[in-house]
């Protein structure tokens, strides 16, 4: 055997097995419809009889989508898995399985391996989406997470990114922004303007606000599925890259194009504490932010008293921001001063 | 805007959107179960009216599962799908929809990834597999390829790894040590031997045969599916690992134990006279040898006839290569010399 050991200063994969015993009796649930979840070679599903699966895929990479200086494993691992629940609630369906991949520096053990799926399940198990499989590697550098998440819906019926028409309201869900204050507030990002007196600094309440709406964003998913069982969107996607890349990509699906009312982004207190602090235009930060994971949809303007009734009924915040237009006129914002402007193509970066 | 611009440096998302209806056009195609493909927040399948989904995900990282020095980005890409395409194949299902995430570095264009997604599709196209979905992203450090895919069965029917029984035969597909070797060339491993002088150099046709099989293995899908068609095999397990690895899972899930003759291993000319030439024992490499993408699998003894009589039928390559023993015998072999000795724990580790 001598021949062949010590090819090579080797990732113990025999310990990558013990590890997936942990994870598996820690994290693992069974239901009737997993036929088996992890231990096999692949996940068994039942199919059910009717409806369709979603089935989408996001990963987060390190010095990219976060900063370990400012994030810690377990907000990685369930920021990992809103991103993908995020997309389910754009669908309008609802979460059941979540598989995971992950590579792991040198320096990550079973401890740091814990952290990150207690993260994972803290965003999966009330939502009652079961972990049915992964991978785990090492990685050579830095820390990278992927994730795939099956949702179903009961009806052939989804809410797609293609139905939008010709004057349909445009709505969005929650409030806008948030997260990217939120980020700017952990990376320290400096104030631009060449003035350092800050006029009226940010409440301490504000600031931890704005933080968690980073760290902690919620998939709008009781949202989603009731926009996709009351048949009330023509079409939705949901705000991971900011609302004018992502009003961007809905309309390039519907082909059409869009006009947006700034004043009526919905912006939070606290996010609009932020901009006053930092002599920055709150609806700007909204426009451009990205991972708030709202909804963004558009709906038949003869449906609006009833989107609105169903919205106080169900204590969803939702607020009209525009209008859907002919493609010819593409992508433009009315601003406060009552011109209209076409809409600056800047897709949110993550963070790096 | 110049408030919130230039927050970062950022990767160009919008490059991301480009790139995706890029890889879109060329590689995604449509049938009549896939609602939607890529372009929405998630794929949309629908369900089969009976029988079982399976789904699994592998990740490779660079510097661990391969080398941008010996591997191309080709090789890479189909190499991914062929991990995942064996678990598949070891479920004894048929693979139908693939989801890609990755996460390339800096010095990555658009033509570096249609080369690695060219070699995904090399391995996925023949068999039918269709791209449904993706994301990419920006990597500080190394290529990471993480890839899902999702399988069906028929019949609701699978190969589990734990119906082995006490008695039943264990068999292979195929040959075994090739990759392990080839990956040694590659790598170009000196021998461990002291001696410097090589008796028997390897040919050119058989160096070749086993880079190959290491660069391009083949998923053992017929094979798989033929398994729990036919209910022949009462457990079942891809061989990436090596089998001295994957055979302790396949004993584990089935709580049994194993005995294997060393001398009935199959041993393609090509890795014989690789062994020969660095003075290594080929049965060694072949027990040690991971990456072969075979299938190991148990049977009763009474369908050892009709084993033999369908795999010649078909052209399927299977070798008979012990007995499973009750789980107090542990993991034993048969060594030429007559002697029962315990199998070395020692699974196959990744490139580095």
């Amino acid at each position: 055997m001598s021949d062949i050991v010590a090819l090579r200063k080797a990732q113990p994969r025999i310990r990558e097995f013990a590890l997936i015993r942990t994870l598996a009796r820690r994290f693992a649930r069974r239901t009737t419809q997993l036929i088996r979840g992890i231990g096999d070679d692949a996940a068994v599903l039942a199919s059910p009889t009717q409806g369709w699966w979603h089935v989408t895929t996001d990963l987060l990479a390190e010095g990219i989508h976060f900063d370990m200086r400012t994030a810690s494993l377990e907000s990685v691992g369930y920021r990992a898995a809103m991103v993908n629940l995020s997309d389910i609630a754009a669908m309008g369906a609802v979460p059941r399985y979540v598989l995971i991949s992950l590579a792991m520096p040198s320096n990550f053990g079973t401890r740091q391996t814990i952290q990150l799926y207690t993260g994972l399940m803290k965003a999966c198990r009330p939502r009652h989406v079961i972990l049915i499989g992964g991978d785990t590697s090492a990685s050579k550098a830095g820390l990278f997470v992927s994730l795939t998440i099956l949702g179903t819906t009961k009806s052939r019926r989804a809410l797609f990114r293609h139905g939008a028409r010709v004057g349909d309201d445009i709505y969005v869900t929650g409030t806008l922004g948030d997260s990217l204050a939120g980020l700017q507030l952990l990376a320290r990002v400096p104030s631009t303007r060449p003035s350092r007196r800050v006029f009226s600094p940010l409440r301490a309440s504000h600031k931890n606000f704005l933080i968690n709406r980073h760290l902690h964003p919620a998939a709008r998913l009781a949202e989603g599925q009731w926009l996709n069982n009351t048949r009330l969107a023509t079409a939705a996607i949901d705000l991971s890259d900011g609302l004018s890349g992502d009003l961007r990509h809905l309309c390039e699906e519907s082909r059409v194009g869009a006009e947006i009312e700034l004043n009526t982004l919905p912006i939070s207190a606290a996010c609009r504490g932020y901009a006053k602090s930092r002599h920055m235009d709150a609806a700007l930060i909204a426009l451009r932010g990205g991972e708030d994971y709202e909804l963004l949809f558009s709906a038949a303007p003869m449906k609006r008293a009833s989107i609105a009734r169903h919205a106080r009924a169900r204590g969803f915040h939702v607020t009209r921001i525009g209008t859907i237009r002919p493609r010819r006129f593409g992508m433009q914002m009315n601003t406060p001063d009552g011109t209209l402007k076409p809409i600056p193509n800047m897709s949110y970066e993550h963070f790096c």
